[in-house]
């Protein structure tokens, strides 16, 4: 079981240390755990792994995955359709949703501009917005990337961008506050986050 | 796909937080990463995963885990068969082994002797000790175990036990030294490996 040739538990490990996160060792230990359990649980999660790809799709409209198309939060009858959540990854849109701050509908980007990286408007699902935020009478955009040079950088060609294609019937365009996060401290805030909370204080 | 209702991500994702070291939001992180892979990561994944069980049995020598048995350490002409490392788990077997510090063979207890957790003697693979140690003529044993409370009582009770059964004829036993990490620092040491590494000195 040592030294060369891989075996069953060698292959599995090594297919597990892809995962992010997990080094050789964590996933030389996830793979003696999942030995230790029975075999259920490893048929289990085989099955469901197998499944994964085929069982879940990207959503006509908001672009999150789903099992059925369009989604849950799309055809939710419930929700401010007039406002609009952009967003980079389909995970954001849980992580927004579980947060339960904001009931309105979502928009996938499915990445962010980043001309070093060779990502240009082109590769993210920014055209179809224009026909969108029209069919759906969109009233408000919120842009809710991550605060860092891709993020701004696509919230900015956003902006521009709808303002061109929409003209002064573009919805209000805001995005998300951005500053010391709660239970932070002064002393470990980096000086662009504390340039940024100085800059958008608010009145108290 | 927020909100109630499982679909085939939550599935995977709370069967990956089953995992040691793997909490709610880890487990979500793993199954989006794996949907953004091309589908053949999940399906081999899930090939590895339904075959571990199925290739992996324990070893009817050593105990530790193998697709042949008896296992490649065991069945290594290159090894020193008059040296016998008992460890307490199949994965301490390789821990070892890649360490490139030892060149005999193992045996693996399957756990350690824990009153308090009602694991007795019975219940770890000791019994056989004394007829392995006599058919591979093992001269000496090297306990293998970790230095806690549990580790100690079971190396504690093999020494005596040995010594019972096979009275003059018992091999060397030792165990590993436990003191200092190497690269560690006084300051961080607890009382317990600092009082170890005290009565453990070594003439320099």
């Amino acid at each position: 079981m040592t030294g060369t040739g891989q075996n069953a538990l060698d292959r599995l490990s090594s297919l597990f240390s892809k995962l992010p996160g997990i080094g050789k060792k964590t996933a030389s230990r996830l793979v003696y755990h999942v030995l230790d359990q029975s075999p259920s649980y490893a048929l289990t999660l085989s099955a469901e792994l197998a499944n994964l790809h085929k069982a879940m799709r990207r959503c006509s409209r908001c672009g999150s995955f789903t099992e059925t198309d369009p989604c849950h939060v799309c055809t939710d009858s419930g929700r401010d359709r007039f406002l609009l959540c952009i967003v980079e990854r389909p995970q954001d849109v849980r992580i927004i949703d579980e947060s339960r701050e904001y009931r309105g509908i979502f928009h996938v980007l499915g990445g962010l501009i980043a001309p070093l990286e060779g990502i240009g408007p082109q590769e993210i699902d920014i055209e179809r917005l224009p026909n969108r935020i029209r069919e759906e009478g969109v009233r408000e955009i919120i842009l809710a990337l991550n605060p860092t040079i891709e993020g701004d950088t696509t919230s900015l060609y956003i902006q521009r961008f709808l303002k061109e294609r929409l003209g002064d019937s573009a919805p209000v365009i805001t995005r998300l506050a951005s500053g010391l996060p709660v239970g932070g401290d002064l002393e470990y805030a980096d000086k662009l986050t504390l340039s940024r909370s100085f800059r958008g204080r608010v009145k108290i």
